[in-house]
């Protein structure tokens, strides 16, 4: 059904806004004098924003939020890891839902995924209407005969009839896969058409490891000597930078995902954001999984990036607010080939409202910096991903039970 | 009238919860059978924790919520001060029901303020019926009169006739105090029984100059040959502290006031924790005032002071999440001579009710975790300050009101 958003607030003005089938139609005033019946949205207390772009996640992880905290990096990981092996595709179905719920919840209509179980994830993606990229995860220790099941599946699935979905290789890092490996992901990926997902220099010992493996090159370099980062190259993290590096991943068009909430929970460090940025490397936001962070709301995340950026570059306007909102926004949809990320007639519908009426949105001196800096998932009233509603008034349709079945996971 | 709060969750039991008058009565079974009235809520779904003490803040300043925002300081702080000099006192009335508002809409209700018009701050406070210490400001630039008058408002209001406030002589840094001036409060503090809340250390700047003037001292050092620093010093920021300064500040029992969010905004700085910590400072929690943070959830801010601790001095535990959430509860209280911040029979009832069926509190494995990591306003459905419900289903009465004039200030 069409909608039609009455009143709202875009920028400085109050206007309405049709949305006809998948795309914003008309900014203007719209006469409702129709005979087809259109979902009349008052939007008379509400500011009409662009919806966000989580372009790293590991969204079934919501299932082990709050699981073995503080402690150090491998007692951690090892804990972590302890827990996952117990996961079954159902138990990622309804993490999945879980995560979705809760990006959904706070303004998300798209999140880049990198887990085990794809066809579960397809699924919760599916059943819950939001866009997704779905990373197929690789590392070596899956094995050959895994290996080529999930070259098959992307294979077969690259063509899969849903806009909403696509799928990507995922080799996880250059230190659990093979220059091989990220070789065959890379052909893979290029011979269907599809984006690559990595890790990639999130931490020190990355680094350090890789350039006595590698005759003294940094993984970015290591990488770029396979010849496997291109524009469709999703590279989660990029903490340790070099001069050479940012050159080479923007020279090679690289989507670089800043990710500061987990950088800081694991203490893995902060992104050289003005180098990234003078040398003209692309860059959107992702939460990471909830075990490095624990939510996954990109309203929390754009205020991290412009606090941390400011605090350690020794910069008050390091990362400002209209730029860290652009980079969970328009970049992370057209980084990702979505022509969405902008309220402008003929693009998608991908959109939230927010409530202007909030107390975190009071005043309103600027909507934008009330947004990255004062908002939380309060503020967000209404949710529309390709032209579909999947939140009004703060509720999604079954919360309840999703939150039910994700909290039977723990015994 | 009394609350009994049924079937609700504590750590890991389930059980009733007796609010009689001010004080937590009873926790166990409370057999409902009594002939008056009481206030049941259901507790089913709920964790019943300690609210939250915000320690530092300029609450009035939530009317400047997104006014001018990353500039580079000095233009940043010409634009706020020429904005706060029309500020009249009923604005600050708005501003500081505003502030308050949001405060309890993230479970705060105790909340130190270092701001103007006092008197205008103190309607507010009462007006919505929360816990604050108002701070009195000083600087030399007031000039004597209002100086006297400040220091006769204080002897007058030392004995004021509401358990829930109280004042403090409020010099406000060492760069606008006169060592005289700083005297001058101490001493009416130490007359009156009453804290002193000052601003120090937060940034190099000040650290700088003051070696300068002061021979060679740092701030800690200089307020120290004062004489002015004791248990009931309140100092903000603390960012910039020697090894000899934390002695001094834990020699003197000075409660250390952390505002990560501010400090990283304007780029001050980051604490040293783990010095802190080493030399036994007090240390407790605070948001600062809405131009350096943009909002006043505490939440956010044990999040904040945990994570950028984290990354700052390169440990996953430096402050853990239990630790904080005790900055941001128990400690805040005890510093400040309530005796609340833990959920205990005979302790004062200043507790929070959190939805532990709100996707980001799901699963259950740690609430702690849950809370300081996960959560944000979202999950926060009911709080209670000093026996009486501020909020209720996330409500609080008359919130539109309050929205609508803060609104208004913005022409």
């Amino acid at each position: 059904m069409d909608i039609l958003i009455k009143d709202v607030t875009i920028g400085n003005i109050v206007t309405d806004v049709l949305i006809e089938g998948n795309k914003i139609k008309t900014i203007g005033f719209v006469d409702n004098n129709v005979v087809h019946e259109r979902h009349i949205i008052d939007g008379s207390s509400m500011a009409l924003l662009p919806a966000f772009y989580n372009l790293h996640c590991h969204a079934a992880m919501c299932l082990l939020r709050g699981f073995c905290e503080d402690l150090p990096l491998m007692p951690w990981l090892r804990n972590i890891w302890d827990k996952e092996a117990e996961l079954k595709g159902e138990d990622i179905y309804d993490g999945t839902r879980l995560a979705i719920l809760e990006m959904i919840k706070s303004g998300t209509v798209f999140f880049a995924d990198m887990y085990w179980f794809h066809e579960d994830i397809l699924r919760a993606v599916e059943n819950m209407g939001i866009r997704a990229n779905i990373g197929v995860t690789f590392m070596d220790s899956l094995g050959e005969k895994k290996i080529q099941n999930n070259f098959s599946f992307l294979n077969e699935y690259s063509q899969y009839d849903n806009d909403l979905v696509s799928f990507s290789p995922a080799p996880h890092a250059i230190y659990t896969c093979s220059g091989e490996l990220y070789r065959r992901c890379c052909q893979n990926a290029l011979d269907n058409n599809l984006y690559l997902q990595t890790h990639l220099s999130e931490t020190i010992t990355e680094v350090e490891d890789c350039k006595k493996l590698h005759s003294g090159l940094t993984p970015v370099e290591y990488l770029h000597s396979l010849g496997v980062l291109n524009n469709k190259t999703i590279a989660a993290h990029c903490v340790h930078i070099t001069e050479n590096d940012a050159e080479i991943l923007a020279g090679r068009g690289v989507i670089a995902v800043h990710n500061p909430c987990s950088n800081m929970k694991l203490s893995s460090g902060v992104m050289n954001f003005p180098l990234m940025k003078e040398k003209g490397v692309k860059i959107a936001l992702g939460t990471d999984g909830c075990s490095s962070n624990n939510n996954l709301d990109m309203t929390e995340e754009m205020k991290l990036a412009s606090l941390l950026s400011k605090v350690r570059w020794n910069s008050e306007n390091s990362i400002t607010a209209k730029e860290v909102f652009e980079m969970a926004t328009s970049k992370g949809a057209e980084f990702c080939g979505v022509n969405a990320g902008k309220i402008r007639e003929g693009m998608l519908a991908d959109c939230i409202l927010v409530n202007l009426n909030n107390e975190r949105m009071t005043p309103s001196w600027d909507i934008i910096s009330n947004i990255v800096y004062g908002a939380d998932s309060s503020c967000i009233d209404t949710v529309i991903c390709n032209g579909k509603i999947l939140m009004e008034n703060h509720y999604v349709e079954g919360e309840e039970e999703i939150i039910a079945k994700a909290k039977a996971f723990v015994k």
